[in-house]
Order: C-alpha cells, then sequence, then structure tokens
C-alpha cells in the first residue's frame, strides 16, 4: 500500500496486489513475514506444501529478481516447497538477481484444470504478475487449483475506480467508529471513462471534475484552516509502475495538454490505450529523510502487516508523484514494526506513526478485499 | 517448552501450560509475539475484544508481575482490552512490577456462567495460573465463554505422564516421517503411582523402573557409541516449577533415600502429597553460555513459536535440573528467531539450531493438544 501523510490526512493512494519490493524490507522482520506466510498457508494450502511463483517477465532487471528471490525465501521458510514458473521461459533457465542469488526460471506445464512446472504439481499457485498486458492463456480456468490472486485482481480487468469506490465504504465505516472526519483518512476521487488523450476526447469531464474536485478540497482545507496549495493526480484507472499520471493545480491545466503530455497519459503500456482515468485528491507528504520526500509504503502478507519502507525521491517536490518510471527512488526500511503502538507516547512519535500505516494499510487492503469481491467473474 | 540438546538428542524435558517469563523474551520479537496473539483472537474471539488475565497469585514476586504485564502488553497491542483478575484480590490493587509498571488487579466477579471483574464482560478468560493449589470454584462452569487453558491442564488434574505418552506417540510419527530413530528426540519415561515417600511405599517400583530405564539408555548409549553417563530425573507427576525433582544415576538411590530427600520429593505445594512421579531419562546439556550449563526455554503462543531464552545456571551441571526452586538462574534471550533455518549452513549453526528447538517444541505442542483432548472431562 502506498500511503501518504501531510499531517493533516493520512491515506491510502495506490494499493498493488502483485507487489514488488519485498527485498526492500527490513531483514529484522523477516520472522514476521514467515510467521503471516505460515498462517496464511494454514488456511489456504492446510494439507498441500508445494507452490508456484510465478513473477513478472522482468528477466533483466535484477532489483525485481531480488524481490521474487525474497518471496520465495518467505515462503519456504514458511515450510513450503516452492517453484517459480516463467510465463514465457521456454527451457530452464538459471538468472541471477541483484545480490547474486540464483533463481531457477521453469516452464510453466498446463496439466487439464491444473499448472505446474515439470514433475511438480502445486497445491497453489502464486502470480507476482500484475497482468497489465492481459491475461495468459495458461492462467485461465485453473479450477483444481488456489490461484492467488484471482485473475481479475490484475490491471487487465482490476479498476483503481473500483477500489476506491470500496475504499469510501471502509473509511466511512472505520471513521464512523472512531467519530471522525472520513476524509482525514479518504482521498477524494472521480472517474471519467471514454477518453481518447491522442483525439483530445473526454478532456470536458475531466476537467469539470478536476474542477469539482479541487473545489471539494479548497472546502475542507478552508474547514480545517489548511494553508497548502489544492492539487489532484490524473491516473489511468487501469495503469501501474506510476505510469500515466498526471498532477493538476488547476483544471485548465487538463484542457491544454501539450503533445508530449497527452502522449505520456494515453499509453501505460504498449499498445494498450488509457480511455478509463481516475482523479484523485493529491496528499502532501510531510515526511521527509535527509531533507527530501518521502512515501511510506506498507506491506500486508495475507491479512498481516509485515514492515514497510519510504520511498524517498530527491528530485520531487511534496506534492509530486514519488513512484515514477525509470527514476531513482531510495528504499529505506522501517526500522520500528508496525504493530506496536505506545499509548503513553505522542501520536506522531514513530511506533504510533507506524502503527497508524499499518491501521490504513489494513482498511486499504479490506477494500481491496471488497473490490475483489464485487468484481469476481459470475 | 523446556527443551535438552545433548548433541546427539534434543528432546523437550517438560511442557509448561501456564508459562511465567515472557518478560525473558527478547524485546525485538515483540512484534512476532503480537501477530500470532493476532492469529489466535481472529479464532477465539472474532467478534468480542474484552479479555481476563487470571494471574498466579504471587504479588510478591516482582518478577512474574513482570511477566503478567510483557504478557497483557502483547495482547493489548493485539487489539485486545485486557483487565487483570486476581483470585484472591478483595478490592482494586494497584502493583509494581520488577521495572516498575503499575499493574490493576481487580476483584473477580461472578455473574451466572460468565467470569469478569467490574463493568467488564470478557470473551475469554486466559488463565495464567497453574491451579496446582486445585481449581478454584469461581472458575468452574464457564460455559458461556472461552476459558483458555482448559481447567484440565492445570497441575489439579494434569500428569506429566499422560503428557509423555502422547509424545511418544507425535516423535514416533514424526520420527517415522524422518526415518530417523524416535529415541532422538523423545526420552524414555515411566510411571510409578501409590508412592508414599514419608512412609517408604513405592520405593520398589521407582527402583525398578530407575534400572529398567537405565539399562534401556545404556543400551542405546552402546548403539550410537556414546560414552556420558546415563542418569533419570524423578519428578512428581503433577509437580511445577521444577519442585519434586531427583537426578538418580542408580536405582540403590531411590532405596535408599534419607529424610531429607524424602522430604524434598513427598510434596511439591503445601498439603500436596506426591503419589505419582514420573521417571524420565536424563539428556544432557551440551549448550554453555560462558562455560555454565544452559538449557533452552522454547516459548509458542498459539500455534506460533514467538522466541525463548536460555535458561543459564552457574552452580549446576550438566546433568542437574537447571529449573530449581529458589535458585539464581540467567535468562539469555535468544538472539534469533526460531523460525529461519538456513539450509546452507551447517546443521548446529545458530539460525539451524534454534529452528530444531521450535521443530521439537512444536511436537511438544501437539502432543500437548492430544494430552488435552483425551483428558477432556466427559
Amino acid at each position: 500500500m502506498d500511503l501518504r501523510n501531510s499531517g493533516f490526512k493520512l491515506a491510502p493512494v495506490d494499493t498493488n496486489l502483485f507487489p514488488g519490493g519485498f527485498n526492500n524490507l527490513s531483514a529484522a522482520f523477516m520472522p514476521l513475514a514467515v510467521q503471516a506466510a505460515t498462517a496464511a498457508i494454514a488456511r489456504i494450502c492446510p494439507e498441500a506444501k508445494n507452490l508456484l511463483l510465478v513473477p513478472e517477465n522482468h528477466t533483466r532487471n535484477k532489483w525485481y529478481l531480488e524481490n521474487v528471490a525474497t518471496l520465495a525465501a518467505i515462503l519456504r521458510q514458511a515450510g513450503l516447497e516452492v517453484r517459480i514458473g516463467g510465463l514465457h521461459v521456454e527451457e530452464k533457465t538459471e538468472v541471477e538477481t541483484a545480490t547474486g542469488k540464483k533463481l531457477l526460471l521453469e516452464p510453466l506445464k498446463r496439466d487439464g484444470a491444473r499448472l505446474g512446472v515439470e514433475a511438480f504439481d502445486p497445491c497453489a499457485v502464486l502470480v507476482n504478475n500484475d497482468l497489465s498486458a492481459g491475461i495468459p492463456d495458461i492462467l485461465k480456468g485453473l479450477d483444481e487449483q488456489v490461484l492467488l490472486p484471482p485473475l481479475h485482481a490484475g490491471w487487465a480487468l482490476r479498476r483503481k475506480s473500483a477500489h476506491f469506490a470500496a475504499y469510501d465504504e471502509v473509511a466511512a465505516g472505520f471513521a464512523d467508529l472512531l467519530r471522525i472526519d472520513p476524509w482525514l483518512l479518504n482521498p477524494y476521487h472521480a472517474h471519467c471513462g471514454e477518453i481518447d488523450f491522442q483525439a483530445r476526447a473526454g478532456e470536458e469531464c475531466l476537467a469539470s471534475n478536476v474542477s469539482m474536485l479541487l473545489e471539494k478540497i479548497r472546502a475542507k482545507y478552508l474547514e480545517y484552516g489548511i494553508q497548502d496549495a489544492p492539487y489532484v493526480a490524473v491516473k489511468a484507472d487501469a495503469g501501474t509502475y506510476g505510469m500515466g499520471v498526471m498532477m493538476v493545480r488547476d483544471a485548465a491545466e487538463v484542457r491544454d495538454l501539450n503533445r508530449r503530455q497527452r502522449n505520456k497519459m494515453a499509453v501505460v503500456k504498449e499498445g494498450l490505450a488509457v480511455t478509463d482515468v481516475i482523479i484523485q485528491e493529491g496528499v502532501h507528504t510531510v515526511e521527509r529523510i535527509e531533507d527530501k520526500a518521502a512515501e511510506p509504503v506498507v506491506y500486508m502478507l495475507d491479512r498481516f502487516v509485515i514492515g514497510g519502507f519510504y520511498r524517498v525521491h530527491g528530485a520531487r517536490a511534496a506534492d509530486e508523484n514519488l513512484n515514477a518510471p525509470g527514476m531513482h527512488f531510495v528504499p529505506l526500511a522501517f526500522e520500528q514494526s508496525c504493530t506496536l503502538p505506545d499509548p503513553h507516547a505522542n501520536c506522531d512519535a514513530p511506533p504510533n506513526r507506524f502503527y497508524a500505516y499499518g491501521v490504513v494499510a489494513r482498511l486499504a487492503l479490506a477494500a481491496g478485499g471488497l473490490e475483489l469481491e464485487r468484481g469476481a467473474p459470475a
């Protein structure tokens, strides 16, 4: 979960169901990840112990491979037999991670309604591939196995707007329990379909929604006496990796997109035109690491918060997208657990801040559950 | 779980279902305990959040109170509302732990088939009192609440011999899976009832069982070429705190008990005569901390290994009881988790040794489950 903490507001801004970056977590919390995996497996595969991991096809991104190695290590230490099946691997291939670990990628083998690799019939298939290029046939109809997450969690079918609609409900219920304004943990958002950036179609929907959101934010800022300048993020509704994101401070900006901006927004992945966008209230970040803007990222495994890190981005301002494609960011592992609040310390003291991050991340997780339940194919 | 590691053998020697000493665990693994508690609560009290803790009546033992404070902190951080009910507390009493934490002990209040304290109706009652003085009426018949552990887990009803009979089965099944000799993780044991140490009744049963066990151990030592001197521990079958324990190297020793030895074995708690003993194969300890004999103690919460410590006892030899009443021992928290084995390191390297401790502790836990299931009142 990507979060933003503006001091007056703490909210999720992106929920990733196929997270990379497990290698960025503090090694000190590895036992927490292993225990969470153990609890999950007891429910998912109580009798079996074979799991197939299907990663992204980023075999040349050694840091991504490091993530795959870390994820596999967590699952192995939880007692599973883990093999790694590559979607585009023709024969057994050994690859090396950033720190020199060896990973064996094996060709997938389909057998009826089951997927495996040679001489390996898993109980569960864990996909670490966001499926933004579509759902490969080989993953369809695996009726005899547990497929995690379900296929409609991938960007081929998933929409950010559906996630944040579910989050509206979760945040409202939680705020009601605490008798606080749900806005304090929920960014406003709106949705525009039938966009065509190249043909400049849908600009009016975009501009009027941007206007409307900025107006609502301004009213809240006035209510709470906040001096910051309101802004919104315009994001591809099915985008990933921070692609297709634009920060806007005025509706006029989306009416006057230049060619470069239109190109940037039009396509998040080769051949995939952006037709739907979500317009989301921007949340400033007050977190600073060595004077650089930082954004907390919380990791969960099953229903457990297992840690997180700061995405630190020196070149970007507090109201910019810190998950910028191709740019350098520094992951800085949380030094403290997200599960040990200290009722005697002030509410912004590190253990309490990390705890709050974990709470909001769990709300977003609950929203993810609701979203997937509603979006499940009939 | 108290374990012994002799290098050639790794076995549980005592399974405590009401452990004190949570305060001796490494603070670094607190998140692991909290997460385990969270998983347990989700099963036990999915809808409620009130828990009543009923500790021992050791209000003057400040280190025991420290344990109660730690246990309460774990449960609170897992999201529970925790109150502490004293079995012999007449009015609200604030006590101070060894490190100066304040604990509020409240008088128990019974309401039909429910137990609580004033204005507090818990979903579950967690007993941290081993009930060796008998089962208080106020704990009987709590049919509307979850009582943990069940009453027959207390020493009023529990017998070590039933536990180790269950462990025989678990260890045999596990050894079969691994195709190893179950003796490598299971101490021989035997049982004598109708003992009366003061009247010198039952000495013959004791002596013949000691003889028989020493003979069986000698045969195994021969089989594996072990040079150590065999010994057995004679323990009160319902004893606790390391009370009523005697180390024996020859059957003649139990035929010729002097008055002091008889007194020591006859009573483990005021007014409670020892009539049953378990005779258990002694397992030497090879663990040394600063040249002193050390015994690993593994802590579990629900089904999870959450850490442990070494009981280090300078004045005692490798084949003596390290859990000696009233004597000084040093708890030394495990610095490593018990859940991260390293398949590339040798089998005695710390991560693997700790992992093995966790595995054997979990076997003993499974035996505890079997024991309680079988011993449950009809």
